[in-house]
C-alpha cells in the first residue's frame, strides 16, 4: 500500500508466510512470482541471482526465513538495482544485518526482540511517500515517521523490554557475538540430525535456518510418538506445523545452547531406546 | 472500512477525537455531519434527539468521551434504528454500559483497561462481513472474530494485564461500584472549580466528563504558572492539550480520590497565595 507507486512487485515464494504476503499483496496490485520453491514442498531457495524483473517494478519481496519451513536466505537475490523488502520477523537480530542492502525490512518483535504485540520497520528515507493522503493514516509510513513513532500511544512496555533486549546484545558483543553463538547452537542439533537413522532435517542444507529446524522420522505415527514423549519430559512445541507436519525445534537466540544440548541427548536416547 | 455497506455514515462532532475519525471516514465514503459542537470549541455535546438520518446510512458514529475538551454523552443519540458505533476509548469500563445499544463498541486499552498497544472491539455479530475478501485481511473483523483474536500473535502481556483488570473490577463490585468511585471522585474536584474565583470548569455541567477534567484561569498567562507549579510539587500532565491550552486533570479509573484531593488542596493553597 505504501511501496506500489507504479503498481507492480516481484515476490519470491519460499513457503506460508511469502504465501501469505503474495495473496495480501494482490489486493494492492500486479504481483509476479519470480522464483518460488513450491515444487519441493519449500525445502530450498530458489536462484534468484538472475531473475526476469520488469523495469518498473516496484520493489523485490523475500520472506528472509521461512518460520515453518526452517529455510533460511544466506545470499540476498540480485534485485537488478530494484528495492529489496525483507520480512525478516523470525531472524531479525539473529546475525549481522547490512540494513543499505534494503529498502524497507519489517519484523515482529516476538520471536528475538521482545514481547508480542509490535513490529519493528525499517524503511529508507526517500520510500516514505506524502502522496498517499487516501491512504488510512495510520497504514501511511509517513505517519509514523513523523510522529517519532508515537502518532498513537505506542506499546510502551514491549518497546522498554526491546530496549533492554538491544543492550544485552550490544553487552554481549553484538550481533556478531550472537550471530557465532546462533551458528554454534543450531549446529548442536543439526550435526545430530545429520548422524541419526532415524531423524533427518527436512531442508537442503545450505540454507538451513538458524532459527527454525524441521526435523522427521520416516513415519507420522513415529513423529507424533516423539512429539508426544518430549512434551511429556518437559519439552514443549516441538510439534511441526500444522501445514508442514513432523517436528520442528525452534531455537530463537533466547534459548541456550544448553536447551538444544539436552534436546538432543533426549533424541538421541529415545532413538537408542526405539532402533 | 467494515460497516460501509452503503458508502454512507452519520457523524457527531464533539471534539479532536471525532474530527480525526470524519476525517479518516471520508477516505472509506460520504460522511454526514449530522450535529456538531463546534460552533463553541466543543464544550457541549449537541441535541440529537432527532437527528436527520438518511434511511441507507451504515451507522451513527459518537465519541462517547472526548478525552482532550472533557465531554461525555450521558444518553445516547437517536440513531432511529441505525446501528451505533462508539469509540469509548477514554471512558471504556468507567462505568455500566449496555452493550446491546451498539452495533460496535472500540477503546483503546491504555486508559482504564492495560498497557498501551492494543484496542479492544466489541462487534455485533451480524455486522461482522464476510463480502469483504478486497480488504487487507488483518482489517477485516471477521479475520479476528474467526480466529479468536488470535490470528497474529497478540500483545499477550496486554491481554493479560487487562485480564488482572477485569478481576479486580469485579472483585470491586463491577462497573456499577467503579461507576460509584468514579463519580465520587470527580466530584472533589468539580466541586472545587465550582467554588473556586482563580478557576473554572470550560464544559457545560451537564455533560461534565467523569475521566478527564478541562479547566482554565482567567488568563493564558496564570494557566502556564499553574501548570509550572504544579508539575514542581509532582503532579505530572496538567498541561491541557495543545489544541485547546488551559489545564486538564484526568482522573482514570486507576487515579484514587486521594490523588484528587491532593491536588485541590494545592490548587486552593496556590489560589489564596495568588488572591
Amino acid at each position: 500500500m505504501n511501496l506500489m507507486k507504479n503498481g507492480k512487485a516481484v515476490y519470491i515464494e519460499t513457503g506460508a508466510w511469502s504465501n501469505k504476503a503474495i495473496k495480501e499483496a494482490k489486493k494492492v496490485g500486479e504481483v509476479i512470482v519470480a522464483a518460488s520453491s513450491k515444487d519441493k514442498n519449500y525445502t530450498y531457495i530458489p536462484d534468484c541471482s538472475d531473475l526476469d524483473i520488469p523495469e518498473d517494478t516496484d520493489y523485490v519481496y523475500i520472506c528472509e526465513n521461512e518460520t515453518i519451513h526452517g529455510t533460511t536466505w544466506n545470499r540476498l537475490p540480485n534485485t537488478k538495482g530494484h528495492v529489496l523488502v525483507s520480512d525478516q520477523s523470525s531472524m531479525f537480530l539473529s546475525k549481522p544485518c547490512n540494513v543499505s542492502d534494503y529498502g524497507l525490512i519489517y519484523a515482529g518483535v516476538q520471536k528475538n526482540v521482545g514481547p508480542a504485540g509490535m513490529v519493528v520497520v525499517i524503511i529508507r528515507e526517500d520510500l516514505i511517500r506524502d502522496d498517499l493522503t487516501d491512504l488510512p493514516i495510520y497504514l501511511q509510513y509517513k505517519t509514523h515517521a513523523d510522529n517519532g513513532s508515537m502518532y498513537n500511544t505506542p506499546n510502551c512496555w514491549a518497546i522498554y523490554c526491546c530496549g533492554k533486549v538491544f543492550k544485552y546484545l550490544k553487552k554481549l558483543g553484538g550481533l556478531e557475538a550472537m550471530h557465532k553463538i546462533n551458528i554454534d547452537k543450531a549446529k548442536v542439533f543439526y550435526d545430530f540430525l545429520d548422524s541419526s537413522k532415524m531423524f533427518r532435517g527436512t531442508v537442503e542444507k545450505d540454507v538451513r535456518s538458524l532459527m527454525n529446524i524441521p526435523f522427521v522420522t520416516d513415519s507420522a505415527e513415529l513423529d507424533a510418538e516423539v512429539v508426544a514423549a518430549t512434551k511429556a519430559a518437559g519439552y514443549d512445541n516441538l510439534k511441526g506445523h500444522k501445514s508442514v507436519g513432523g517436528l520442528r525445534a525452534s531455537v530463537y537466540n533466547a534459548m541456550p545452547r544448553e536447551g538444544v544440548e539436552a534436546l538432543v541427548k533426549f533424541l538421541k536416547d529415545f532413538e537408542a531406546k526405539h532402533s
